[in-house]
């Protein structure tokens, strides 16, 4: 049977996204690609939410190849503060290990989000050049009030780092408004392409640092060696540093032309309907989502706790079935993740919960069989 | 009128291995991709010439990525000699000199090839931790002898590393036999698949330093982050580090598969083939090429040097009549490069001179129209 | 958003089967080409049940060019006997009467279907040459008992005739078994390929008339014409009559290997578990089936009754909710019609039913809206 | 090595036209559907150079389906005259023996074409209700100057059809100008699509011989029968008489809106250029070619005489070194036939007389080696 990939990325992609990779004769040089690459630039612009006074990046790797291209921004003995509400937060901790910096951790309890408040004692406390924020932790679904934090900090750092990785294309993200100095994500999640390429836009604070000194970066990470291919390129001119992921950016290119059709405020509206309509079947079935607070719920993931089941079984079991989601590698809880973003529809959404109800009925796990799909179909019926 | 792409990478690639990545329900957990990728790391055993012995690696990014994660073999102070015969071999220099390493560059002559001997003296003079040698230097088409420079200076070094970018494919290659303990390449380039991928061998004694030591190496492109993610792939269980560029992969394992399908030796003969005839092509027009010595002739990769045509003018004139080459970059000649590589055949062969031909007799450089194409015809005619 | 198809044909085509036609460089001629048509003529008889006996042929058009192809096997003056059960078994007549022979049609009242002894009792009446039945009326989704028509009457007509347009590769299919001379479809329906191809097989007695006379038929649906290349094709040598559609064939080719891969049995299997969720949804929605009698339901086509909400309204808003569905054809009822073939998976069953309950909530329609999909759920979790 | 389909049909086709059948969800009454066939619709227009007084047909088969349409015109005892240069004359023989109507055939030798001023005599002598030319005839590469044909002959027939299954898309075709009743095509020639479908606009005369009167058409190839489906398409509405090739529909419509794009005056033009350059190169190679008189050259396909090799051996090495051409069909030369037409480029050319002389050199056919690709190359250069 053909499955459907409510992972946490790849996810299931379009196959116009797809298909915008099937050039055989475009190399990095091409006229084609120039184009292309261009018009990625002004999209990330349009999801990220801010204006040309933003400098958009593409670089080749992902999430983590972004996070890490953050060292770009620093020297030698910064001062880092990092809110981790789960596994992805804690990346930047492992990241920055490797590099001459200091570095400060803050932690909710697991399921749980640093509250604005608790923030904005912190750097208070101390004076840091850069703190990083993780707008929905992929581990658990868990959303963080950017906003809100930002407006508590905003006086007291000089940078302000937000990874999207889990967030852009699919929920709010007003990067300039808000005034965030950078937002970056990766091009396999909410945005809907294939993996392969790390995302970012910078503030022209952000901007400034990057040109005004040398930082603790290497060198293909290095914002610096990047900079002047984005500028190049988004004028219209080939231009060279490392050969760029071309098909991948293709592929982006064909699924930024499908959001911009969309409309950003629809797409998020669509992604939150879904997770709605997911969400009220599991309630409906007696099942425990992973996050622990109603306002922290994402628009692209959510964990789904397990009693009596095995995740591993669980997983299996639900691919014979026709969904491949995502295990769960938060060491709190017993759980499997649920994501829906991306080109994700309604109808996906009664197609989960009808599997999750047949699968968990057959695993022996407590729920109420039937209603899950009854309650999805209400949630959806009233959401139009 | 369609073109075909005879550049440096991404060049030409095979429909088959395009349309590997329709896939729009895999995710980096699914089994199909679990498998394609054990798969891949096999048939980089195959292309290398390596048992399993060696420990493949698959990263994302490139050859650059390849490049700068070799900082994981390096600790502080250590010392590094650099063969570089232009512009990729000097890229390693730019590497290491953001890590706190000593490093000794030696260089030819432009077109010419720093000499087996030369390297010997080199390395007899001083105590190096780490060699890098580039099999074919993209910026020229030059191609190093690796077999003799390795066997000259093995004794001397602890770890021979070579970048294979321009040749793993295209080459002979046979890492184990020659005794070289890393060997890198980049996805786009003679294994004719898109870009996004760095490529490696390596060594029971590169492995051995790997997991022996922390490295200088950052978090992203630190190889030690990925061992558990090779082995555990290969194992046929699906592991996590950082998302990797899955449908790359899969288009990387259509393209092993129809490399060994054609099998190694027929396709360096194949390239080999092209090769000679372009030159027979070129030669008959009277035109010189970049690489000065005759046995540095690479199968991938020819610079054309022009007396009169303006480069950038013969690049897009090629284009129109429907071939993509490649812009020169060394700065010491006025030139284009032809990358006859990946899936180039024969017939590319006689189109790219043809073209060439047309194209400059129109801008006036001195050539000897149609002879060129009638030399391709009788270097394929007796290659038979 | 993405729909899916379920439409009476083409419906939801599996992305391999269309990729398989993306080549560029096969003709009619070709090497590849001679072995997908071999290879199609092959699964042929598998869907259809037959030995080597049967000759397959494979016809440019679809299932209205297979039925006048027919017309090769008559001569001026036959008698010919039509049991029709709706708008495609009244097409016969229409065919039959552009030709000189003489026709006769049994029709039941609208939703059922004629009898087995009521054919039975047509023949024994008059000597019939020749007697055509529908397996699966599409107009109505009513299933038509072949073997047991053709137990009944076969010794009193010459040759019998089924249109197997709505159920090969979905319904138990056992031509020679069960004694037809001819057993005709096309490519876009439950076989799950694209629209372009009359598909056919003809027992020997079959052949040997259309051999043996001159026939009333034209020249381009003359099987005789066609005969040849068939079996020169089989053999392994290009042979021409008309082009062919070469894509088509490619494409079916492929649906034929995923086809045995499934297994032919476990193929009708799962066809009968969808419908069987289908209609259970219905019933539970309180909906009324076209189909009137249980035993006559089909496994690929159901007729829905709508008592307020108009059918093009519906299909207008369905095909806003991700689904897209057939309108009704057969003038005696206010229906749309659901295509469940090909590659319908149970998931679409439950996607069918929920969007329809969605739909005919909003337009008024009186139904037991939540009760469709947790009946779908029940069915489908029982069929296990 | 990938091969280029040099044959007369299908031929090398554009990915972009593949690609745009790779739609998994559009059946013959979805928009998207409806909004290609009336794109297709209005494209014969276009490239058979008429206005919407003609009435555009799109029916399933090809060149011999839509040649077997033309029953549709004609009623029992009508008088028919064909002009007949070789094999595909000939079938509208064989077609119009299968009907009652009287048909007399005018030849003339072979590779030769009948004269404006021996059709002219024929129908001065006889009353025929219809004439049929063929534009390009297939099998000997020969062009009849239909302008003026039609010119000779328009005021002493009812009806003017003329095949041009081998020239629209390739050559300069005037029907309303030229004042011819019915131009008639396929799918898979000069229009560069995959093969399924025939084409036809018919003149307003025809379209009132159509409507007023019953024919001695079959069903499935009547005009009659799809005219009101076309009428209803080109509006926007969905109808239906039997299901379309609907995935070679879209596909076509792609090819048609890059016809668009390149001006058929341009694609003409390119056309004439490739077969020039072609016939220089043979003519420079000493070979002979089946069309006797220059003045019939065609833009579309060339038959090469054969004094030492056998055509089945050049065809199978020719394939290996990458080319795949055409047999020949017509009993009077021993030759093969090269199809250029579709998305056939210069380069192309250079190809195929680089294949030919490196294969015929091979099999010892007397040919000057190296001067043919020299010739093409001369040939291609003046031509700009």
């Amino acid at each position: 049977m053909d499955k459907i990939l409510l992972h946490v990325g790849p996810t299931t992609i379009k196959e116009d996204v797809l298909i915008a990779g099937l050039e055989n004769n475009i190399g990095f040089t091409s006229k084609e690609f120039v184009e292309a690459f261009s018009y990625v630039l002004k999209g990330l612009r349009y999801v990220m939410g801010v204006s040309k006074n933003y400098q958009p990046f593409i670089i080749p790797g992902g999430g983590t190849s972004a996070m890490e291209s953050i060292t770009s921004l620093l020297k030698p003995g910064d001062k880092v503060l990092i809110v981790s509400n789960g596994v992805f937060g804690d990346r930047w901790e492992q990241i920055f290990k490797r590099y001459p910096v200091n570095v400060k951790v803050l932690r909710p309890s697991p399921g749980y989000y640093v509250k604005p408040e608790e923030v904005e004692e912190a750097v208070r406390k101390e004076n840091y050049k850069l703190v990083t924020l993780t707008h929905v932790e992929t581990s658990t679904g868990v959303r963080e009030p950017i906003k809100d934090v930002v407006n508590n900090i905003r006086k007291y750092v000089e940078l302000i780092v937000v990874d999207g990785v889990s967030s852009v294309g699919a929920e709010e993200v007003k990067a300039e408004d808000w005034n965030v100095d950078v937002y970056l994500s990766a091009s396999q999640k909410a945005l809907g392409a294939p993996a392969g390429l790390g995302l970012l836009v910078l503030s022209p604070k952000a901007i400034a640092t990057l040109e005004s000194q040398d930082s603790i970066a290497g060198y293909y990470l290095n914002l610096k060696n990047w900079l002047p291919v984005m500028r190049s390129m988004e004028e219209g001119k080939a231009a060279y540093f490392a050969t760029p992921p071309v098909h991948v950016i293709l592929q982006l290119a064909e699924a930024l032309k499908l959001i911009e059709k969309e409309g950003i405020e629809n797409r998020v509206k669509r992604h939150s309907v879904v997770a709605g309509a997911i969400r009220a079947g599991l309630e409906a079935l007696g099942l425990e989502i992973v996050a622990r607070k109603p306002e922290s719920y994402s628009n692209t993931v959510t964990g789904v706790v397990l009693k009596v089941a095995e995740p591993q079984k669980v997983l299996s079991e639900t691919v014979n079935e026709g969904v491949e989601f995502a295990p769960g590698v938060h060491p709190a809880f017993k759980y499997f993740r649920i994501g829906h973003m991306g080109w994700v529809t309604p109808n996906d959404a009664v197609v989960a919960i009808s599997v999750i109800e047949r699968v968990l009925r057959k695993l022996g796990e407590p729920i109420k069989f039937g209603e899950g799909v009854k309650a999805v179909q209400e949630s959806l019926s009233s959401a139009r």
